[in-house]
């Protein structure tokens, strides 16, 4: 940490401050410029962090200058971790060396509409299966998804395809319940901030799918990890979904630089959404391409056997060509980057 | 609503989006022009949303024309709601006729720090404590508040000063223990789209204090407060606490204007935090004054008797000259504007 | 500024820092930390920006510290600047012991038009008038402004009514024409960022009005201000209008907190355009109030005698009960913060 | 175009607005809800929208439903555009079934500094050489640029390398001298909204090479280019270079759906700037490929022989093996997508 002092900050101010972080066990090493003087800390964050100094008379400005995370750094854990989700025969791996393709439609709404998603999905690829029974929505009108009838389902399709399900959960006392049926536990944008019910997933012996908030900053999206991690479960796949910014020609701004950005300073793979990101079919596959390109993990989009009848986000859905689209590139690309798909 | 054709819609496109929409009970209205064409749909809002007519060929755009939420609307209940909060002798009103200061420790840390908090928060005039003993933190490493210890202190300090209490509440699993112990549950803007939480609240009988998600615009927001009013709920004061923005000047940008623009929509009350979205302890004041010019039904702000050694949040913290400026703020200028101070 | 060293910089990285610093007459001092070293530099900052030090190897980044402006702040000069624009008779000032209304339409459309306006303007308080000769449009089918036209019409109307007049420049070609009509020269939102531009206002000896670029942070705002300042005009209002956020219910967000943030690091008159902030006429009366408690030394505000036929922003134009009510309020608010109406 | 009225709005209000659209040639639909009325207008846009409907009485809202650009846009020029620069030998294609790589360094320095860096360029595939001669900074002390010597230079080193040469231009009235030296005018972030300039390149007979405003919507850019278009100069390849989001890991945040999202609603072919979007030189390869992959139809990347002791943004610059990687990804990739490169 680095402490900048007012240009109006007293010698005593000054050695308030140092008195204050050397009692604390911390050192303290003071520059005195022309107009004002800054003083280095050396010690653990957290401590000095608990001292307020922020607070003290004549401090213009705190600077932390260490990451606030230790348990998903790379600073001691410098390779990159592979997450396997699910068991036996239908296990599939999401890290460094594959690229993964997840898919499945928004929401589950029946059972046949879910098969033909999930076929889909493998015919063209895919490593796991994504599927919503409990949907997050914006408007209390909207449907809310089948709850646990959808897990049901989703558990017969894994039965049906082989393909491990990643589901959300959006409240702690799901936890059971979703934990019972799905291989992997989605925590969506909405909910990045949800501590308790990161704490909740951090608890569980599945692995997390820890999405991106629309609103925050990478740093924030990796303490939302070391929420996880911090109770225990390091199997975290995060993933970048989209910003939100003034631009609104797409639902969010797929920020594609969040992917190297983390894989330098965390060992958690990272994957993309562009159906979320973009919010529009036409633009899913350049997306996709482009993820793979960048060197995202996997990319998780929605597919949907009739896009016009969905219940929630069918005009993002691929089917058909667009869906052809996509395997191929996850066949091709990837390869040529070092890596193979994992489907 | 309104559907856009794409230019290159056919004449069945058009016909297959009327024929969908007259299957609904709803009506079609079909405008020609020379590029494209536009249909505009009357009837019901939720019907037509759930059509999913987005996805049908030949639709380039739906907008929306009317608002998506009902209850917590202007539309049907014209005039501006009052919300009460607490019972018996310590009951105080928020609302078109007064201007209320709610004001008290960021987090609850001690009892003596509690109650020197809440007579520097009533001698400052605050019709209500604020106190916070669930703390939704970025960092699992720090001070996540007293929790149920903290409820205790609140109340006691209630039976001493007469003060209702205004607290947060983090986890739906939380909402009997919170109930019982405070006059009005807070939904920090973390939470707001935490869908379970706000049922929670919503079926709960205590008034709502329900803060702007960092991230969400204000349509989201009042949607959130329908999620609320939809359970059962209408006591919901809303607060408008920073925006995230480019700027990083100050932590959050203070969306001033969010207060005439969602009293001009919506019949809740709406209250502005400064503290928060500052997080500067020199702007509390002027943003104050700001927020009792605009119109704003109160405010809410942090009170510390020792920020140096405050838990959380120390540097925004009032205390001194700087609590009686906005002491002085709240009895002069709300007159002005027709208002009378409650506290 | 602090140089914070990756945890991987070798003792010659960090020799290498200290030695490229010495060498430029600064003074470095390192403190080791466990993780990483921080190496505080004490001299001229343009001289320690001038060395490119992020470039060098093993640092991982370089945090400024002081301000990088010089002639707009107030390290060196400590008291609120007033600006005085106009010349004789028709002198108002714009500064901390005064609140300026400027007022006037959008565009200049006809000799009628402007002197009804100004007219409006004068008996609402105030003190100059605003108007548009050249226009800035985001279409180049759009009105684009009368030009030199319009710059005759507004001498015409200042002789009538004696208001000083402030317009906006558009063009670096323009600034002997629009320096020989207009009494302070407006240097637009879209503009803030055109160097050429503020040189060349820089060289006049015109009032400066420079309005805050809708994408800029405030230190970039107080960077464009030095750019003038630096060519030897220091007569420079600065005005807040509004900042790009992902908010679409108003054009764009009113960042209030900017006044008093602006007010504390520079010496310069900051005032409020809450009509193009807001982009709504029923927001700009509450809007300006909010402006007048935050401590703005003024407002600027369109008015128009028939916003039905304005040629630019008419639905934002004040007049009849809207202007009256924002008369009122320029004349009973500022007196209650120390301050008097200059108009 | 779509009027929304209010839900107040009375027969006589709808009347007026149906009678003044039909008074301008243009037809209304009207269409009655419950709630209010939507009237839908059919003529020319540039008509509508300068009768000013927002302002008449009972209208709450105007939809523009048609894109305001014309010129630009894919409609009537349903083909992509190749632009090309340099003339005789010299000569690049920008355009669909290319990519082009657009190398130098960010400033021009020394004609030895900027020759190392052009041979730098052409060895790794470059098309054209870029290099700045006039900088926009943010600073009034930093440096600013060589000016005409600059512009020398970047001609004798084409002479010497046969790459035509892409340089910036800051001010209309520099226009005669940066279009006798260079093959292409660059027209940066920072003055996208300065029309005059816009103006000055439009009607230049050199190709333009349009950045995106860092806080402009994709139809405020594609409006920009509008700008230049209708003045007769339609050789304009755009620039995706970052927007500013409230993410500070990387200097902006790259857009990379924009080029999809330009390429289906314009035919001008639209390249990446990752340099400028990052900042860091470390994702710039990445970012290269993303680009690639998304279908852009170029890149243009800072090179620089020595980016320790660059004057101009050398943290970004790219040279050695990351200069290599770049040439790979430009080699292999574009063939799997269709497109040759041009270098």
């Amino acid at each position: 940490m680095v402490i900048v002092m007012r240009p109006d900050a007293t010698p005593a101010d000054i050695a308030r401050v140092v008195e204050r972080v050397e009692e604390s066990g911390a050192e303290a090493f003071v520059s005195r410029g022309v107009l004002r003087t800054i003083i280095g800390l050396v010690g653990d964050v957290a401590t000095l962090h608990g001292l307020n100094l922020r607070a003290l008379a004549g401090v213009a400005d705190v600077h932390r200058i260490t990451a606030p995370y230790k348990l998903v750094s790379r600073e001691h854990h410098a390779e990159r971790s592979t997450v396997w989700v699910g068991s036996g025969d239908s296990r599939a791996a999401v890290g460094p060396d594959t690229f993964s393709l997840i898919a499945g439609p928004c929401a589950v709404e029946t059972p046949e509409q879910t098969l033909q998603a999930a076929m889909m999905a493998k015919a063209a690829g895919a490593a796991l299966l994504r599927g919503g029974a409990y949907k997050p929505r914006t408007s209390p009108y909207a449907f809310q998804g089948l709850g646990l009838e959808g897990l049901k389902i989703l558990a017969d399709v894994r039965a049906e395809t082989g393909l491990p399900v990643v589901t959300e959960i959006v409240d702690a006392q799901d936890i059971d319940v979703v934990t019972e049926y799905a291989d992997m536990l989605q925590v969506g944008t909405r909910n990045m901030a949800n501590f308790a019910l990161l704490q909740a997933v951090g608890q569980s012996d599945k692995p997390v799918l820890l999405k991106r908030g629309m609103q925050a900053t990478i740093e924030e999206w990796l303490m939302a990890a070391e929420y996880v991690a911090q109770r225990g479960n390091l199997d975290i796949v995060l993933c970048e979904r989209g910003i939100r910014t003034f631009e609104n020609a797409t639902r969010n701004t797929l920020d594609i630089s969040a992917v190297p950005v983390v894989q330098a300073v965390s060992h958690l793979p990272v994957i993309v959404d562009p159906s979320h990101a973009a919010g529009r079919r036409d633009l899913v596959v350049p997306l996709s391409r482009a993820a793979i390109a960048v060197g995202a993990d996997g990319v998780i989009v929605d597919v949907h056997p009739d896009p016009e009848t969905a219940l929630c986000d069918g005009p993002q859905a691929l089917f058909g060509d667009d869906l052809q689209a996509l395997a191929d590139a996850v066949r091709r690309l990837p390869p040529l980057l070092g890596r193979w798909p994992t489907g």
